[in-house]
């Protein structure tokens, strides 16, 4: 693979690359991890990649890959940069037939997305959005129970996201992350809810297998002067009839990364808390609390596929990123021998999941404008 | 003191029972416990009752015995009735002199709180509402270090209810807790929220030292054919611009009592569990997070004043509970004492709680049922 | 009821008070609280108890109440002094056919222990001893699921019981818990073992159903010149071949009361902790953990007769201790009804039970000192 | 690196692997992952390695490899076999110039580790061996704040290793992990304490930062039939007069992997769970608990050293594993770069922590058999 972004002093960048190189079957190739070329050149030797594929930017990269013999050249692109410059690497990747992973949102902008909806479509490449919080074990499990209706017919859910280190206006001070992420300019309309609201939106989805049709929000701005949301709370209801409520936060002091999901049927609900992701209780409305853990043989096969550890040895974060990093790489592998993949290899978030994020920051800033509910169409 | 309502099948008379004994400050000396005498009378006999104390009706009680010499005579009613029956015993207790304990909500009607709140001002009575939950030391300790400006001004307040008992139409079993709590006719306008969502706001009041001042509610009915809400979602917006969610459920399938609360501040947070009572998560920015627990010599006064128990010796719900009638036994031995009660006995949910737990429900169901942002003035 | 001890600075005297009141069966009619008789009067007040019935001595107090008529005297003696005052009390009141409730360990030392055992099985009166840790409801669901074969064949038994509270020589401070607790003339021949060891090795062999048969003890005292014990760890054998280990600890800074029972056997264990008294795991082999809580009806019968309130509505240590209480009176009472109590009230620790524990103290330390495996009968 | 051992079936060298590869320092270039070299194949084309690279048998590899020129030649061994095909390897590793990292128990017999230890010594070659548990950031800060004093002088130490995945006799099925586990021929004279209790010494002796010096050891096999020890219990003092206990099991029904640490000082005590390696409690005698957590700053630097991500992304075992091979990178790229190594990067688990685990396990075997207490020389 090939990295757009990722240069010193993102977070994320090494992630990507921790996640990517895990199972042993992706190489980095190459990059473009600055608009500094010096600071480009600087992550790329402590990538240990020659100097010849580290590249002044996006665009000099791609095509420099490109012309490179098939097999040599990067197979796909990762892009993990700022927000704004999310869209313009992924359209030029596909255009000249790489793959992508993409870092989310997805885009700057809905019509990005939608043209990025499109492209795929049309050339028919890979592309993924690394919510990676459903790439999880468990996050997998939960799915699974409720699609198979041990839960019954879900009637709620409640999908909350409260960070604490937006509390004080540390943007000022330049801190790298906490700078672009409130300036509408490198980060879109909206701050904390197009940062992590987006993660618990696609986290409540993708668990309940609902879709949320109408919702009212109330998005903030409880640190002076921030030119961007910091928090934001919002009403849901779902299209088979079920609420819900959704938050996030990033001036909840002290809360680390505090994404946490339930899901109430029927019959009874599920739990699930990222900051300890190798548990998840089950609760019954006639029997005992359940409490599952990955590396089981109880877990269903789709669970077990994203374990890599037997019970009680924890994985974390990097393990669940890997895991949509080992499904693209199976996925473009199996294309190279011209095989399908196994069906669990295609469980990673994709496009529409990266426009359905945008169109819901759209209706999220709409709604709190508007001081009223609006309808969420899927 | 003397009893109304607490008859056979009734789980919150004998809580009241254990948390008034447990002291030994208080002893039952009459009760009026059914409308049915022969239920009455069966259950007099459990609590050792003379005969002749336990009577047919409350009206009886009062008037007999008022007549009974001052000494003898029951210092104060204690009211453990369904809703529909809160306000007349209150208000005959008040008229003849007799201090109340009455359960929440505290009536059927706002008009009728606004007139217990008349009584009592004319009266000068001692007047509670079990919300027992801010019994517990500490929650007591959260309001303490709010008060104390230990989290910096106030931003953001979670405030949860969720139970899962009624995702079955058990009412039409006739379960005797369901079925009065689901029926519009002797629980009021609301079901769950009346129920539970008023223990979520005045927990979230007392705890944070805010008021709610504007709120969107989404209250809905999610067992086919019951009459009242069985689960609610709220924004909540506080008087010094915090903002904040509150949401109660009676159909989150496996959920036995979940009330929690968490409250951030500039500085930090903090987050009580009601199902673990014995201890409270302070979160911070910038040092590792604390965990407090009763009996501890670094609590504040008020919360040592109401634990009983050496630290990791729990206490539980009763003993929360027994707080406010230790308080109100407190307040009463002083007035006849003719001496001021200690600050701390004066720590009650009283009628002004009861009142505002009232106009609540109000505000909740015609925010909902006009699907919009109502104020909600205080 | 009448109590000896219990006077001023006594924890564990308000702790049986509160514990007898609490179900409205038991009345405190008289009491010796003190060996200093102007300290038992101020206590004798603070309880409400007529002059008269405050007495300077245990001595005075048995035999006054004798003198009583029956229905007015006492029924039994509540014995909450250091452990070099239990024989006494306890002998006269048997010798004077009252029923007794007392304190752990049972006695001074294990003749005494012998010769109370004697004394109750010649006079046939209640005698409970309040280990009452193994009061909790989900103590009793331990207890049941092992005796119904749910584990299978017990192999390993984990007990620990660790506090901090004596890290530091606070009884050179006169810190009335520690100063009797340390000193061998009133505590024993052991401290902390006497003290909460015993509690440990009572709740091993109560919810196993299994007896120690084989020991190895290390006491140690950890802070300098304390003539006790303030530390042990015992390897331990059981009769049908199970291992364990026990440990109890009052030097492990930090700790509270951390009373804590392990049970494997040949299917899963289960896994209790005294902090946290409202859940159980267990755990199996080949599903999912499961956590157990009370008041729900998949509970035993023995399990749900010891829970006073529904699910989610925690109870603490009073009412577990309440539940010896209530167990006493219910026996007491259907003795003077001349009827056969409920199976379930006669499940309380005993004097069996304490002099079980006065035997362990002797083996520990004829282990500890000898530096070798002894057997312990049974 | 080069891999002996991993082949079909074996968990731990995944493990391996997947911790080499995380941060991208180490390649896998060459294998012999079987002692049949069908299996070796097909591992090592699952890994992508050159047919020419995957070796019928580590003396093959050894040979091969170092008749490579350097820089394309293997730097270091990784060592994944079952017990008695460690000292081969490692040995012959060494002779050849090769770093090894090894996984423990470092060998079969204590004769053969300390002739490991010898040509360590004499050629200076990197030998790490894989405790890995001690590789997490917050046993780092455990050990760092009991250096620092924090705690205070060290008065107990309790180390238990909780697992039951042995509680059938799944040797007899040919289950792969088992049957050579039980199996003295291959696993050496002991069995749970061998594979698990040695990791629960190392954990306990690196943490404290204490030696100890005598034990007293009850081993025991539970599951009939079984020829080496499924559980074992152990007194423990150190060389500071601490006392401890230290316990494995394999036979504890339902535990999954329950390795956890608590250290009680004059001042305070510190608990960690490895299943929920992303918390530790630090208990303190006069203030509220505190719990710290990965990835802030307050920690010590050798903790943030050992951190891959930001607060609330939990990290795992592979993320401690790799810590230990990021450390072994370093130090191999330090010495062919002719610099030192950062202090950080040579604290990792070596040769003598090896050998201190094979003379724990004679001693415990020597102690359980003779039933008495024996030193620990160190």
């Amino acid at each position: 693979m090939g990295m757009v972004g990722g240069g010193p002093g993102s977070f994320i960048g090494l992630v990507h690359f921790n996640a990517a190189m895990l199972d042993g079957q992706i190489n980095m190739v190459c990059g473009a991890f600055s608009s500094d070329p010096e600071k480009s050149k600087v992550t790329g030797e402590s990538y240990f990649l020659p100097a010849e594929r580290v590249y002044d930017s996006y665009q000099e990269m791609i095509e420099s890959e490109k012309a490179l013999p098939e097999g040599e050249r990067m197979d796909f692109l990762c892009i993990a940069t700022p927000n704004h410059v999310h869209f313009g690497p992924a359209k030029m990747a596909l255009e000249n037939g790489f793959h992508v992973v993409s870092d989310k949102p997805l885009t700057f902008t809905t019509a990005e997305a939608k043209e990025l909806v499109k492209l795929v479509e049309q050339t028919g490449l890979v592309f993924a959005v690394t919510h990676a919080y459903t790439g999880y074990p468990l996050v997998k499990e939960a799915r699974e129970m409720i699609k198979n209706g041990e839960l019954g017919k879900i009637r709620k859910v409640v999908s909350e996201y409260p960070q604490g280190w937006l509390s004080e206006p540390i943007e000022r001070e330049n801190q790298t992350q906490a700078s672009w992420r409130t300036d509408p300019k490198r980060s879109g309309k909206s701050g904390c809810m197009g940062d992590i609201g987006t993660h618990a939106l696609h986290l409540a989805e993708y668990v309940s297998g609902l879709k949320v049709t109408q919702l009212c929000a109330d998005l903030s701005t409880l640190v002076e002067g921030r030119p961007l949301d910091d928090d934001g709370n919002v009403l849901l209801r779902f299209n088979n009839g079920a609420r819900g409520v959704l938050y996030a936060s990033q001036i909840s002091a002290g809360e680390e990364n505090g994404l946490r999901i339930r899901v109430y049927g029927e019959k009874g609900g599920l739990d699930w808390v990222q900051a300890e992701p190798n548990r998840m209780e089950i609760k019954w409305m006639d029997r005992p609390m359940e409490i599952k853990k990955p590396g089981n043989a109880y877990l269903s096969p789709i669970a077990q596929y994203n374990c890599r550890m037997p019970a009680g040895h924890p994985e974390g974060l990097i393990e669940a990123f890997g895991n949509i990093y080992r499904n693209v790489a199976t996925c473009i592998q199996c294309r190279l021998e011209g095989v399908e993949p196994p069906t669990e290899a295609l469980d990673f978030p994709d496009v529409y999941d990266g426009l359905r994020g945008m169109e819901f920051i759209d209706k999220l800033v709409e709604s709190s404008e508007a001081e009223k509910w609006v309808t969420f169409n899927h």
